[in-house]
């Protein structure tokens, strides 16, 4: 993937490739790593899901519909950038993987700033809200692009706090998806003064399974994230712990015990998270942060007269690693072990059960049983 | 030092040598242990205070006041019990170095049984006095005994909860100091139900430099220590450092930042505390703790024929320790290392300079200019 920017005609193929069936950022890092480009790769899946064992072609849109999605974007104005592309935020690059594409609206530049996410329980107190708004606008004050999911309570409240000095809300459904509805007037305003980000296409509607993808790129996006309130068992600790694998610095705000809204963040504390009370807590740390290291991509690219025999490696492993996965995830470099195979052979046959509906291929290079 | 009972007599020059003027704990204790007892040590104090630089004799109670302190306490049916005796408890026996006598009232066998201590602000919020009470009572069910300083707010709260369970008041007054006023039932109560213990003489009222040494007491009878709401610079912390310092667990409570009587207990945290939302908490590591691993006592012991010698030792060595001093604090050890001379003569040395009023002796091995 070279890092200028796509064709068209390739952009087209990559944004047909990201919304395939079955098609999660691992696999679709591996497909275009291993044909050179997302074109070849929607070449070569039909006969990749057939062999993983699936029956019914799987569904891709047709070029017309991703023209669509296209043109749908740009009459928002929004921009749909490619995780190969030197503007995509570099903070989200480092991920692993990133997601392949997403659409952003409003400033688009401030996706390049240094940036804080800071979440949290929806059903907020006053109290936690103050505190939310005070901590961006100070953040913001010190150069912090602040990082929320626009969501009710503590989310809102930082967009607030930092809405003059830069935010980006990153949403579950497309970019002009407005939700919670009482947040129009904030939408707008976040269009107007912020960025407002997302994986899905334009015009979709959030779906529960759609908040662990946005809460990645809201952990993704920041060096930092701090949470303010949150409740046992809620996303805000979802992203926090998406935060930590991502190698982000985790803060959480205490709370009184006998505050229900502070059991998650003071969980977070007693895990090892940092102690927030004020900006000035988050900004010592970001000082200290080495600069962002530059995720090392994988290499999965195999030269064309190769392919060949990869594709006899995988035909005999298959069944093998298919056996070898349990709902319990299990990393590819254990896999990797366990065979005795070849990486390259482990990981294709890995990238055929997932589209087959068969393995699902988590971030961070574990794998369960779908 | 015997670890039986005292005779009446030595309990006598006990009590004299540790109301003598310029005596903290540390001079008392390498007294004792170079002549051997109380009585010896008190014979020495004239010749010892004058050779250190002390023009006027040392003030010292003479038996008769002594023997009217016994007589105070024994009227209030308080006993004195000195370090050295069976029934001191233990966990207090194990600090560096203990208190050399305490009074106690009330039920004594108390002293005996695993100890927390729960502390906080005076001026406490009505949720932390409602923490605190509900703390005390659980830690109370599961066997621990509480111990605070009866103050204001979070003391009194902590008191309350663990009058049916067990609890000890520790004084900075004598065990007949009631304050502050509005106490006065929750004392009668602590008499009758728990038990109040002092360092000070019975009648006497507490001054600001005895909160330091009760606060000691309150730590060194604890296996653990939680701090409810303190803000920054408050008592409290102390009570917390001088734990930590004991080789004892400190437990804090978080609080919202937007509350000030937060800060310092969120600031424990930052440090290292542990985080204490419940009873659970502490008994989780109370039940991994080992047991107290009990102080080996440090040998201060001179045969009777070497005094001489040491005291010559000491003539030479005593303006070169002066000089090494400086109001920052300084470890014994390291005034070894620095003069190059036997460590009992250095020791005895800072004995003479402490109590001619130009060094001070603190616990744990340190030492500044008066």
């Amino acid at each position: 993937m070279s890092k200028s920017a796509l064709s068209d005609l390739e952009r087209l193929a990559w944004l047909r490739l990201a919304r395939t069936e079955n098609v999660g950022p691992v696999t679709f890092e591996q497909l275009v790593g291993r044909y050179g480009s997302a074109s070849k790769a929607l070449a070569a899946l039909p006969e990749l899901s057939r062999r993983g064992g699936r029956i019914s072609p799987l569904s891709t849109p047709s070029q017309d519909e991703a023209q669509r999605e296209l043109e749908a974007g740009a009459r928002l104005g929004a921009r749909l950038i490619a995780s190969c592309e030197s503007d995509f935020p570099r903070q989200l690059a480092a991920v692993d993987p990133p997601p392949p594409l997403i659409w952003a609206r409003g400033h688009v530049s401030l996706l390049h700033k240094p940036c804080v996410g800071i979440v949290g329980a929806r059903i907020a107190s006053a109290g936690g809200q103050r505190f939310a708004r005070g901590l961006a606008g100070q953040l913001g004050a010190s150069g912090q692009v602040v990082v929320s999911g626009m969501a009710r309570g503590i989310d809102s409240a930082a967009h607030e706090g930092s809405l003059p000095t830069g935010t980006i809300a990153v949403l579950g459904g497309g970019v002009d998806d407005i939700y919670p509805p009482e947040n129009a007037g904030l939408y707008d305003r976040l269009i107007a003064e912020g960025c407002v980000v997302s994986e899905s296409a334009p015009g979709k509607r959030a779906q529960a399974r759609d908040f662990p993808r946005r809460n990645r790129i809201i952990s993704g996006l920041s060096a930092a994230v701090v949470v303010v309130e949150a409740e046992l068992r809620s996303g805000s600790l979802i992203t926090a712990r998406l935060a930590a694998e991502q190698g982000r610095e985790v803060f959480a705000v205490p709370g009184s015990p006998l505050d229900p809204r502070a059991r998650g963040t003071n969980d977070l504390l007693r895990q090892g998270a940092a102690l927030c009370e004020s900006a000035e807590d988050v900004l010592r740390v970001l000082q200290q942060q080495r600069s962002i290291r530059e995720r090392e991509r994988p290499s999965y690219a195999v030269p064309p007269a190769d392919q060949g025999k990869l594709d006899a490696a995988v035909e005999t492993l298959r069944g093998e690693v298919e056996a070898l996965l349990s709902p319990t995830p299990v990393s590819r470099d254990e896999l990797v072990r366990a065979t005795g195979a070849p990486a390259p052979a482990v990981f294709a046959a890995l990238v055929e059960l997932s589209l087959a509906g068969k393995a699902e291929l988590l971030p961070g290079g574990m794998v369960t049983r779908a």
